[in-house]
């Protein structure tokens, strides 16, 4: 019998193609007679289920699991609210393989069954946690890619010092620095010039973005690192801080924003034969002939 | 009472800047009685020393402490000797900074009684070591820095299969492949492209040569992945290993090379505020000035 | 007697150091008799000349030569305003080297007098205009380094299809593409990992901004090229055109921007002497020190 | 009729593929009663031609046209024996389509026979020649893509004093440097990290290999220019100069290399429809969907 009792399915609102694959997971589910909870955006696609529907945070308390229908930036919402409570997460693709939500239209029937058996892996994805100075926010914001401290209005300096752990590390002005967590170093920290790091790794990387000075390079710390970021007086008109591109907030010349590792993980669950490299080949377009030596 | 009973000295051939340093050393060694076992190439450069000279294996069995005097280059073959005795290094710079020798010239007085009187931090640094299939060498090379897989004519094409814990991960075209540890990601890997990732850190970087394929990256994976590089058949007149630029093998197509992280680690010391980012910021010329907001 | 009989003094606002040349350019002038015409910036902070002060369009009409006091910011705009009147510039330096004003504060008297002696070098810098279909601006704006176009909104994807001569070129997802000149591509191109161009090179570089794919390259094409963005339906909330990060507008889905080689050029002026790779030496920490071979 | 009255034919050696695309191309020849002069490689692969064969400096005095049968690496080496005397070239490639060979074998017969009906376009692109002082080569050597210089043996480092038209440009600790010509910017040049450049730019790129210093960049000069570099002592046991990876010379430290462009260029045929930036996009796998708006 299932660990998993009460499901719950959150879903990318929008798409004929994620309300089909909604339907084939809920049709799956209560065959299987678990218990399913159902999130807003899921809700208004699943017409023809008449029961309630619940806000992520309502489900965060009651589920054993949640099913995210979509696509990567999908789970980046939902992993921010999950997380933190320890429900687990398995992601169904609305097509392309995903770096996060590997199970395709296709394999719905197979994977998801797979994962009901107890038949999985789980990975654990670290968040970052963003702190500003100041700003006396009830609940501090976090991301599962990255956290990003930018000019607001492109294209317009930005000056930072940056410390680690207490040490001065640097003075900077470019358009902004990317903290990135491994998960997120496939997504924007890759675009910017970072490397590639397998999603298990302690460690946070720290990209620029546009430094003046050409001898910035990217910086992978230790994951318990504290990121301190201040914000010089020669930036311009403003700047910002962005979670995952999701979630926004300003920040003035003087503040400063202290990044470190969020203690509750991600607890990312993936069909039997998920390998990271495998899905880097293809995704990226790596040769994935093997020499006939 | 010092912990360094037996110490030994090392230094590169050569300069005069050098004979001055490892002289200072050895009368600050003698005038705390400390027993001091020196090395060939020490001794040719102390002429006024009359006593026995011995090889390094012979020290590293009868040291408690080895001091280098030279630089970071000089560190890198003390490191592949020592660190499989547990006996620890201290390196003395001859003149510019370093990432491992961080005592200058001017300051031996110092940092060497800071050591002795037990006043240090202890670094480990990691090594990896390389065996290649079939050449039934009686020791396992290892390198601090980097093992590196490279055509060995210049300019000339290397065919690569590179597999990660028995997952294959890609066929690659390119001058080489760089496998460093994070000691090395401030050398040659540097050089090449990838990110400076910081000492403490359980990590591998993977740093491609040139890579024909456009979409190759630099790829952190964790420290005690094995990295398995099988050379192809579509690879020039032939291949090479080497082991931080000084031990050198052939490798031919078909053959394969498994890299992995040696059990031993390098003990390295330095005196109270040795600071990696600091050393990042001189070596690097990072910008040092702190803004005035 | 010197080719250059009335000369506009154009000033960066603000700093008492551009007061300082200002004032030592200005008495250099009327000791040698030359007449003077005084921009509005200019004029504030040379409270003691009581004379009339002019607009940039003013002086265009009626100058021989004009002498921007402050940085390369200041060159900036200048040149987009004297350029098309084929004015020639000649830039004081408020510091540090530039790479368009290269008169450092010290030697105000000397290259000056040079300059008027005509004893001078001049150099050709061409500048891009842009234009938006469907925008009919009076006039087509242009700029001497670079002509960007960007999401609006950081971090928000931008979806170009590149034409060049009517060819279509790639598809493309980024934070945005750089379309710069040579002068340009030591400024904000360099930042974002463009080559470094000899300014009297006839091509422009077109560099983008942190793509999604990871194969995309600095492209340098012909200076007589017609480059042509068409922007797509997947770009984020809204679109900006930015010509040297100083004049903005904003572009819809679906519309265009073209962008070609302005007809005139910018004539700027250098004292003997002046040299593009001792620049970049200077600005970019070059290693100045000739091998002992 | 045609104005190539008398053909000659190139091919690389070995494959089967090539000889069957040599064989296409022979017969269409014999058909339209052109006169065919057949080099060596080529002439082992046509069995069944049992006229004379001519080394390509023969055919290079008595032929109008040149048809390379085999791939870019091919045209390399007759780049460099016609282009002096002007005989144009047009290449068929064995299989994927190539930067300079553009005629694939399915093409043969409508492309060929378009080129000897006057119905195609001509490139020039301009040969690099590198002469090395004291050397006292009868012939100064050329290279279509790029003249290399670097540490003979791998890995092992190289130091030079670049200098541009007599100018000082910087001191440089590296592999070695890459002076690439337009058409060798998408060769190894591009691997090394230099733009893509228009192949009709009169421009040379400098691409530095793995340079020691952080603030190293791809630098385009002007076509004319006069690159002259000297050997530095810091150089590691010998180096080497590489003309398209196909000619090589030694060099001493203390010797220098000059690089300027050859006097005549090579005449690429292509037949008509070809272009540059969609070769490009096929070769680099540039997204060539058009956006939807």
């Amino acid at each position: 019998m299932s660990e998993f009792k009460r499901v719950g399915l959150v879903a990318r609102s929008g798409s004929e193609l994620v309300r089909d694959s909604l339907r084939s997971v809920f049709a799956l589910l209560e065959a299987r007679g678990v218990e399913v909870l159902i999130e807003d955006n899921a809700h208004n696609l699943l017409q023809e289920f008449s029961g309630a529907s619940y806000t992520q945070e309502e489900m965060a308390l009651r589920c054993d699991l949640v099913i995210a229908v979509g696509g990567d930036g999908n789970i980046l919402g939902a992993a921010r609210c999950f997380a933190p409570h320890g429900v687990p997460i398995v992601g169904v693709n609305r097509g392309r393989l995903g770096f996060l939500a590997d199970i395709s239209p296709d394999d719905i029937d197979v994977g998801i069954t797979q994962v009901l058996d107890g038949n999985y892996t789980m990975e654990e994805h670290f968040l970052l946690e963003g702190e500003v100075s100041a700003k006396g926010l009830e609940e501090v914001p976090c991301a599962l890619n990255e956290v990003l401290i930018h000019s607001a209005q492109m294209p317009s300096m930005l000056e930072i010092d940056l410390y680690i752990d207490g040490e001065f590390v640097y003075n900077q002005y470019s358009d902004g620095l990317i903290v990135s967590s491994p998960t997120g170093s496939t997504a924007y920290a890759l675009s910017a010039g970072g490397p590639i790091m397998h999603p298990s790794l302690d460690a946070i990387v720290l990209v620029p973005m546009f430094p003046h000075s050409l001898n910035s390079r990217p910086l992978v710390i230790p994951g318990n690192s504290e990121v301190k970021i201040v914000v010089g007086s020669h930036t311009g008109t403003n700047a910002k801080i962005s979670f995952d591109s999701q979630l926004e907030f300003e920040i003035e010349p003087g503040e400063s924003l202290v990044v470190s590792k969020k203690s509750e993980s991600l607890k990312l669950i993936h069909p039997p034969g998920h390998n990271f490299y495998g899905v880097c080949r293809s995704k990226l377009d790596w040769a994935s002939r093997k020499g006939d030596s």
